[in-house]
């Protein structure tokens, strides 16, 4: 019987493709099936940081997402469609490997932060044997371009996601000495009222896409709420430790 | 007059040298002075992870803790020796930018998570040209050893340390769909009891030294709380999604 292939989950990190570890790209590069997630029409930012390591011989195979937005007509259901994209994607990644091909996922910062591959993970590696490459999360990335230390000592960091509502999300952020709010987007105005009311506009930094080629650092004030980007967060760094 | 050095601080990873990035293996090799923090007696955890790329013709700059507990005699204080000790430390490295040669920092995981490298960064980067390199996290280095997608969707990560006290940790770890606790040590007993008392055993997963070379999984319950590292992560990964 034919060995099967070896899934790979590969962290490549927040955006400059340097910023990719030695072992995603060694394992990158020895994959002969590379596959990534990205929304009809994008190239998605894991194939767009891993494309210059790309050989020619080298098969990409791109999973595309169904739904761009959670809202939908009524008679669809957004957990129903994508969870019928996850387990069609899951199956296209198996016939690789069943045919013995070892697969890299790519995943944006890393894999087990929010990442798309996590619902690949959870269909197929009880199936295959699986190795998951951990990558620089967009949070450090966002802390280390703001020149902002993050958490010092004893201090406790929250990652808070910006879908939370208003009155969640304060209660949540004034109970914390340190804070990364993501998934902004459409909730960029909320966050930054929430940021805002507790007294944390000093602290507080906003970037978009950090270490990717059109990363944007802006004075949280001066965001313009229509332009911030899913991709951008607010840090709240801990305060400084005997500076 | 002659041009300063730069300081660079270079997240080396969490263990694993192939886990730095690309970008941390150029300038480290740049640079003509690597600084490192490490205990009295120890090699340190940076030093380990960089020592195979290093070129015979850089120079090693070893900035050694005064202390390693913050449980002192009555006539020292903590705070004062830790304050002096990177206030020199902090002096040393500015010697050689004065001198102009770019010094590297280099910090296990990342620069900005729990580093020290924070505390050159907060005495020298205003007076210095600065850049920071982030680097893989502890955590997500051991959720990757684990198998463990830590968070989904919109769930919401405490990342806690285990010096919080008994019912400060609970509540704090009762009220997040994920967490890590970190700095265990001779935490270890205390943070079990709470992960138990909370009903989280089952979800909880425990490892030591993730992707270091003496790395040990262990399940939470078969832990010899005498011999939890300090370098030992306890995580709660979020429900998953679907699977």
């Amino acid at each position: 019987m034919m060995a099967k292939g070896r899934l790979y989950g590969l962290g490549v990190g927040p955006g400059d493709p340097e910023l990719m570890t030695i072992k995603a790209l060694r394992l990158l590069q020895q994959a002969p099936v590379v596959a990534y997630l990205a929304a009809k029409g994008k190239k998605g930012n894991a194939l767009t940081i891993v494309e210059t390591f790309l050989k020619p011989e080298q098969q990409t195979m791109a999973l595309i997402y169904p739904v761009t937005t959670e809202k939908l007509p009524a008679h669809l259901s957004y957990e129903t469609l994508v969870s019928d994209f996850y387990d069609q994607s899951a199956e296209q990644v198996a016939a690789h490997l069943d045919a013995g091909r070892d697969v890299a996922v790519i995943c944006e910062g890393d894999p087990f932060f929010y990442g798309s591959f996590m619902y690949i993970h959870d269909r197929l590696a009880t199936r295959y044997e699986t190795e998951v490459v951990p990558g620089v999360c967009s949070v450090l990335a966002a802390a280390s371009v703001l020149g902002a230390p993050l958490v010092y000592r004893n201090q406790n960091l929250g990652i808070l996601s910006g879908v939370l509502p208003e009155e969640e999300l304060k209660r949540r952020l004034s109970d914390l000495e340190a804070a990364a709010i993501m998934k902004l987007g459409t909730n960029f105005e909320k966050v930054r009222k929430v940021v805002m009311d507790l007294g944390l506009g000093d602290r507080a930094l906003y970037v978009e896409r950090a270490t990717m080629g059109n990363q944007k650092i802006v004075p949280l004030a001066e965001v313009d709420p229509k332009s911030a980007p899913y991709f951008s967060i607010v840090l709240v760094p801990g305060k400084k430790w005997q500076s």
